[in-house]
């Protein structure tokens, strides 16, 4: 039931991302949310820093249904604890070109997501 | 104590690297263990793949007691799924240049690493 309750959590907040609903996509987060993106600073913290992530997201990014998908979505979720994979496609991109992980936490019998990373592997030189 | 048990693998993890012991770094994974490098490829599943990201990483790297280093870390301990967080000193650099995200499992009373998510971010155009 864990796995099923993250899982509603994380693709409602890719649903956000998609639909560029702001408010959504900060539902279900803890308020010291560590944040791991793609391009730099090295790390976000706290609400106002991750919230700034998706000004930057946006500037280049417009919602659609294909601008940011979950797939090979993997739930390793024990009773309050749970980290979860998967790979993105961005921005319509055929294949996945970045990783995704999340860190969750269960507080008050809600599931938040407490860290993200995204990350694009740097190509070999 | 599930997060000094947790903590201890992850240093003794991390003092393997920087002694080049690859017996060590392989000591307390899971045979599954699905790896997100700062390099390509977008993943690495299992020990053999896991174990080839170390050959890339030696090719460049020589060991060194600064030659990866964790600094901020943080762990999120339940009582057998955890995550952890962190920043990398790597090579010697002053400064912290990457980030590391560790998913845990506790299997027979061990805590086990399943994922590894080591990114550096990119830089902005």
């Amino acid at each position: 039931m864990n796995t099923q309750q993250i899982e509603d959590v994380i693709r409602g907040w890719e649903s956000a991302i998609q639909a560029g609903d702001r408010t959504a996509i900060l539902a279900n987060h803890t308020p010291d949310i560590l944040m791991f993106d793609v391009p730099e600073p090295l790390q976000s913290k706290g609400t106002s820093e991750y919230s700034k992530t998706w000004d930057l997201f946006y500037s280049v990014g417009t919602p659609a249904s294909d601008l940011f998908v979950i797939e090979e979505l993997e739930v390793t979720a024990g009773e309050d604890v749970a980290f979860a994979t998967g790979l993105l496609r961005i921005g319509g991109s055929a294949e996945p070109v970045c990783r995704l992980t999340l860190g969750l936490v269960k507080q008050d019998e809600r599931w938040l997501i407490a860290h993200e990373h995204h990350s694009a592997p740097h190509k070999h030189e």
